[in-house]
């Protein structure tokens, strides 16, 4: 059993509250446990440079935590002049990850930002960013495909992302900031509806680790996953939207 | 009769949700109309170098804009590598604005900072910020008077403030969006419970403006702030709280 | 009586040397008291992004103090790496200031940056840098007057600035740096030749005022502004310029 | 067989320099085929301020590539004013890896410092900056355990990195750029001496992959880093440098 | 004869107004023909790190040109973000030049910063800045000397310096901005008043230039730093000012 | 006699690697006794802004050393956030220096751009990388002209840089760090192969000197550059490449 209750491969509570702002055309705010994360999805019907008339879109993605998101407050990037490693290395993440659904070619040049901004952190800010930036993506294509007549649907499945870690000997699923900080490995995988694999990221600082306990981490990944897309599913269904047939 | 309905003397509905923050010593998410500015107050037993060693505290605001809170996407102030002139602009008048209602002195050697982030934006945030500010600010100095006895209370008096504006003719409370960017007068007023001002701000860019007109602005400032600041009382009050006796 | 013999309504003296950069548009060295401040006037013929292909100008201003202008010397912005609040805050009142007497429609496409750079500070440099900067302004208007043939003379009315403030009860005119640092409430206002007033700022950081007081200074501020403007209207007359009848 | 003739499980051909600068403590020159990164190891008698006082020391990268390491030319990111997201992510990853291996507590309040510079950019530069990073740190600790006398050896382990991933359907050890550009999935792992993982970073932006794809990659990884543990052991060994016994 | 009616060897007309800054401990206003740069000199009782606790003193300068100054408006470094590459150049210039007539160790731990602003340009801006600049040292070590007794006087001689160029075949003496723009080499020299050089600094990239040339630039600007020097030390005779025996 | 055993107008022994770099259009390592450089230079097919539309090229370098160039390790400009003015100097220098053997007008409208990345320092790493630069310049102007029929070859001579100082009473050619850093002066000098001068820059910031001894550094440099040019048209020749007739 876990400081909170919880299972070793229980997830927390997971919350959605759809299109809480009304400018963004697409935007959720995603809650599991005490990690809080607001997601908008911006189009632009512009491309960057790079890839200007190529008939291609864009997928990008930006990071940031409220300055008291977590227990002690962070000076504000804006006024360090600069994002950190960190920030940075998350919403490159965030971008790759969602790109892997969509159909760049399918979508036109058009550009979508997710903007992923943590209102209160407790561990798992990147994965929850993933998991409900990619329901923001999805609200916004669908808007879109009100005004827009796609060839191909651009969104080619779901996708969802949860930590793992081991913790005293044991593999834990979701975990929160306490259980974080104690773990002597880190794992954040990003799957898809389909089940293959996006992202793998483990990192073991503290101690190497096992092939064993990478299997038992990317098993118990793989479970938390299903369940997450699940909901997203019943989430995005009940907002009467669906996931066009396109296969990437 | 305005295009939301309201009277030209009408405030939008105010809406506060006290303490949406777990980790912050005070923290509000207010909504002016659909303005949505969560303000968190934090703590720190520190003081800037300017005032070390003079047994006084100091209070200080910092201001933000999420991405998406506006029409069309802002891009972030931390990619831009610097705040830009309006955000300086309006935190420092914020934090001008919560300092005149504190006593420093009383306050003892910490710094408490009002971080407030627009997570929506339609009008009045500024004014928005200074009023939920103010009670983030006195949940922060409530919270800290349990544990920490002071020989005056630190908070003098309530604050809040409003924005007044002239739009053809006639001179509005509480401008939205679309009022603000059609009126030729734009003011803003900070006033305290006993009625002084602390800060009158009135531009005429677009076409400088008569005595008579400043009057009739400062006049509806008044009577918004007066009920602003009944609110404010009701809402402390229903959680227990109240401005000590401490006159400045 | 004032430390410096001035009575509570008397301006310091005002003093300009017209035209002492060879260079640019228009220039002039305005003296208040011991405050100095080198303002030029540069016309570009072309506008900012925001504006390109509307027909219209624009004008815009910036402030900076050389870095012994002050008591103790200060650290160069370029060195500090970009500009600080005060700065900016200052610029955009400068800039705000005189587009409300400019037609930036009869001016076509061209901007007017206005630098007010400030050699000696001794109070009111962001008010003397305004009735200087109309005075560079309207020196290079003159001069593209004489090559551009306007449908209608782009400078509408004349333009100053005054500080008012409380020191010891005691409503005063023009403060100078070491009553600005012991008054209670300092307040700056801009007004036209036509006595509207284009912006109204009064700070009560140290202590609020009261309506009375603040009908007061705009009193005060009203009577300065008329005598700073007659002086205007003499020292461009005697140098051969009129400001045109068109009106706004 | 692969474009440049080697089996799918080959590494490129891997060459050391040792010492090729004069004023590091260690330094190594390493080439991966075409890939060349100088490596130095700076030891500094300070913590960071987050370690002050604990008697702990500190082991952190940087990593670069000179303009013209790749085929065309990138600007400097002094001229740009920051480091980029690629750098830093680059830069985080190889300072994890090499503290994975070193035993903080026995260091002593030192930092060592790894800088991995690219002469010649052809894929895998942060698996070549770690592999020669580690050779580069060992030759520092080695230097100064001669005039340190060290309670236990602060060095555990050897470690090294290697890349793998899938291009048309088979997987590849160690890829060139040419290959790693058309890769479906790339993968970067690192590995101790003991055969345990320490980062296991896997991308399928281009294509998600599966579980079997994900074993596969893992499995070569292994192999190689193998492979190149025992040549780190044999280049240090001729340099007469042995990794202590000190388990972690 | 010269487009402004000079000889080849004749220096513009120097003009000096000696402490226009009340706040500074030295100051001048250089002019030389329509080049004008106020400069003021700054005493802080402090040096920087890396001379602390070594009893030495320290003299820097900072140059800086306001955005006007020359014929069209340049942007402020402020607004830039940092300084430009001339800028720094100019400054390490000046500041090397100054400190090589003081003796540092006389000075005591104490820092002079000399502020070079350029008003206006004409040519020169660097050479007038050094000449004026040792002006407003000199007046800052002689107020100094006024309260401090320093064991020797920490100036030990007089400095100036003057631009010298090639233009059509002819050595020329002091350019403005026209010659300076059209000439094949362009040559900055610093010399002492006791005839030794400081600084030569002669560029020829337009056109590389003869020994012959160079020796007869060098010896028209000895001539010219000759009557500048004569000049300096009626400057500070009059105003009672005179440079100690001390030898270096 | 000194300390390395060299006699005083004796240069270090001088090596150079050509083309170590498979991407850059010219390349080489230069060594300098201990100085070691990496110059590249790249050709790209535009030009700056300021040259767009004249038929012109441009020619421009970038200088850098490595952190542990040194014998301490230094901060990486990238992390700093800026160029620091040291680097803004020299690479103005550089570029000067080469241009002024390069017929822009010839070359078309293509940069090229000299990358002078400074592996490890020991003194004259400026007068180094202009000689190396000079070489991969040399040998990207020959690639070019296999492709591009130049009307005039674009290179007009040859170009050398060496640094001379006069320590304890005695003139010295090429400096290395510990020289350097005792030297009461220290020149610069680049020169063409026809024997003119292109940069003569001496700094006596130490101690001033007198016109004898600058006399004797530029005799001691001339005998310098004419061995260094000597050394270079073998390198170049034994490498097939000849610098074209062409006149300036």
């Amino acid at each position: 059993m876990r400081a909170d209750g919880r299972q070793p491969d229980e997830l927390r509570p997971f919350k959605v509250t759809l299109q809480p702002n009304k400018y963004a055309e697409g935007s959720v705010l995603i809650e599991a446990g005490d990690t809080k994360v607001l997601c908008t999805a911006s189009v632009d019907e512009r491309v960057p440079p790079f890839l200007k008339g190529q008939g291609k879109g864009w997928v990008t993605a930006e990071y940031a935590m409220l300055p008291r998101a977590t227990q002690s407050r962070n000076q504000r990037e804006s006024i360090k002049g600069k994002q950190v490693g960190r920030t940075m290395e998350i919403q490159r993440l965030i971008g790759r990850a969602l790109r892997s659904v969509v159909l760049l070619d399918a979508l036109g040049e058009r550009t979508i930002t997710i903007d992923c901004d943590v209102l209160q952190a407790d561990g798992g800010t990147r994965t929850t960013s993933i998991t409900g930036g990619f329901l923001a993506l999805a609200l916004a294509i669908h808007k879109l495909s009100g005004t827009v007549s796609f060839a191909r649907y651009p969104l080619a499945d779901f996708l969802a992302s949860v930590s793992v870690g081991v913790l005293q000997e044991q593999v834990l699923l979701d975990l929160n900031y306490e259980e974080d900080s104690k773990a002597k490995v880190d794992m954040n995988v990003v799957m898809t509806g389909a089940g293959s694999f996006v992202e793998v990221q483990g990192t073991g600082e503290e101690s190497p680790f096992s092939r064993a306990e990478l299997d038992g981490m990317l098993g118990l990944a793989e479970q938390g996953i299903r369940q997450l897309i699940a909901w997203q599913k019943d989430t995005l269904g009940d907002a009467g939207i669906r996931i066009g047939e396109a296969k990437r």
